[in-house]
């Protein structure tokens, strides 16, 4: 099947990183990942700097980086402001989020999940109207640091609500990487009753090495569309809550040798990983990534 | 389902260390892996030092352990002459050990696949008849680094030859750490014909990432025995054909999240990590460790 990698490095692999990158970076960054062959890229959030201050540079990376024919280039909204903001940076797709756990979203945003859904009403068909596509992401889909296991039918109701919306796309997220492929299964029997497979993107986390293991389970079920982070960068490396995503690298390398056709070179993504890894100052955790390096020194 | 966890990190994990290890090091780190709730530990290898220097200190290691009851300690041999003095060393199990692929068994032990099944011929019964139990190791059974993609029916065919040998127990190796699931299940759709699936080990290293995708996948099939090294260790980090297992830590940490019932005390898993990662000077290749040891400091 052919499957498409959402890379959400520049995002949700970066927003985390106490210490400021420059904008240069995020740029190379974005320019490198334009040429390993993705169709989207998740390049930033036009979220309040106070919420995120790594990434109050939003506008002036979308200014700089150059844009690939064919590429979608995606970012966050969180309300109309955001949106506003995002259509003038010339985005091809915003993303809105809620979660699936009412104690994460109010933690996370400060709403109820009946607030954010509110909020994000009149922002769907004003990106639709300006031609814009527009994806959601449901997080602690499988599990809340605060309310522990989050059963299969809450995350259902809110993908509903999400695409009673007008929502095209749903991004469904293990948030702190605490998912097996059993509870993927488990979700996915009912979810799948209601969303067609091909509306459906996971996102997992690798907090706990199970990040590949989980995309195979999904893959298997028919799902096409993940999201990963090159180099799996993300999250601190003192906070399991937030660790990084499951690196495209091993997520690619994964779904290629299990049969599915992708669009990725992975040597120009391993090329995108060597430049955040110097830019960070720290090796990244990505298992492909270590073993490519390792071959490639030995030639 | 009961999950058997063999930990293989003092043999399998520490024989291509480059830099000698002190015995002193090994042995702690056996002591504290008994600690850890194991059944069975591989502590070292009894042969020749010019093969695997690194373990030339087999006999000191197991002279010096402290053996827990009901644990096993076990030892590879090569010949006759390394089970003299494994038996010497008061072993409980030894391991013999044969590739699926015949360029890789003549590139690691120079005889071809009938050559090293004559040599152990002998070896087996007189094991057994000393009390000491006989697991076998199929190497490369999914790819070779000489020959590519190894068919199930040579894998077959191997374990057939070493059951007939009196062998009790089969470890079925992707020596390279190249399979995927998909391939585990083809393994096993053939091999389950012919070999109990108690009688069957799986033993999967995690060149690419793909380690505990494929032991999940070998415990749907009823898979309930499992190789491992603490913090993966194995292999130089420069030689992807040689990286290390699954982490113990890893693939404790998924199966027990999947229902299967473990012995094992992940804290003191990490325990005897921490030691091995000290005295390594490097760190270790396991998310669970840093997910939890990142929860640890946190505290």
């Amino acid at each position: 099947m052919n499957v498409r990698i959402v890379e959400v490095g520049p995002r949700d692999g970066l927003q985390n990183e106490k210490a400021p990158i420059p904008t240069d970076v995020k740029v190379a960054l974005v320019d490198a990942l334009s040429e390993a062959g993705y169709d989207e890229i998740e390049v930033s959030a036009f979220v309040s700097p106070k919420s995120i201050p790594q990434l109050a540079d939003a506008a002036e990376v979308f200014a700089r980086i150059r844009r690939r024919e064919g590429v979608l280039y995606s970012a966050l909204v969180p309300n109309e402001q955001g949106l506003d903001r995002a259509l003038e940076a010339r985005v091809g797709k915003v993303a809105i989020f809620t979660a699936a756990s009412e104690s994460f979203n109010r933690k996370n945003i400060n709403a109820t999940i009946d607030e954010s859904i509110a909020r994000f009403a009149p922002v769907v068909p004003r990106a639709l109207e300006a031609g814009v596509r527009v994806r959601g992401y449901i997080s602690t889909a499988f599990w809340c640091p605060y309310e522990g296991k989050i059963d299969p039918p809450a995350v259902v109701a809110v993908a509903k609500r999400l695409l009673n919306l007008g929502v095209e796309e749903l991004s469904i997220g293990d948030t702190i990487g605490k998912a097996v492929p059993g509870e993927v299964h488990a979700l996915l029997d009912l979810l799948l009753d209601s969303v067609p497979q091909d509306q459906i993107a996971l996102h997992f986390h690798d907090t706990y090495g199970t990040g590949v293991s989980n995309a195979l389970a999904a893959y298997e079920r028919g799902i096409t569309i993940f999201d990963s982070s090159v180099g799996g960068v993300g999250g601190c490396p003192y906070a399991p809550g937030a660790a990084g995503n499951v690196a495209t690298e091993d997520l690619a390398w994964a779904l290629e040798r299990s049969g599915a056709a992708l669009s990725l070179d992975l040597a120009k993504v391993s090329a995108a990983s060597d430049l955040l890894a110097s830019a960070l100052g720290r090796p990244l955790r990505s298992r492909v990534r270590d073993a490519l390096r390792g071959a490639s020194q030995r030639e």
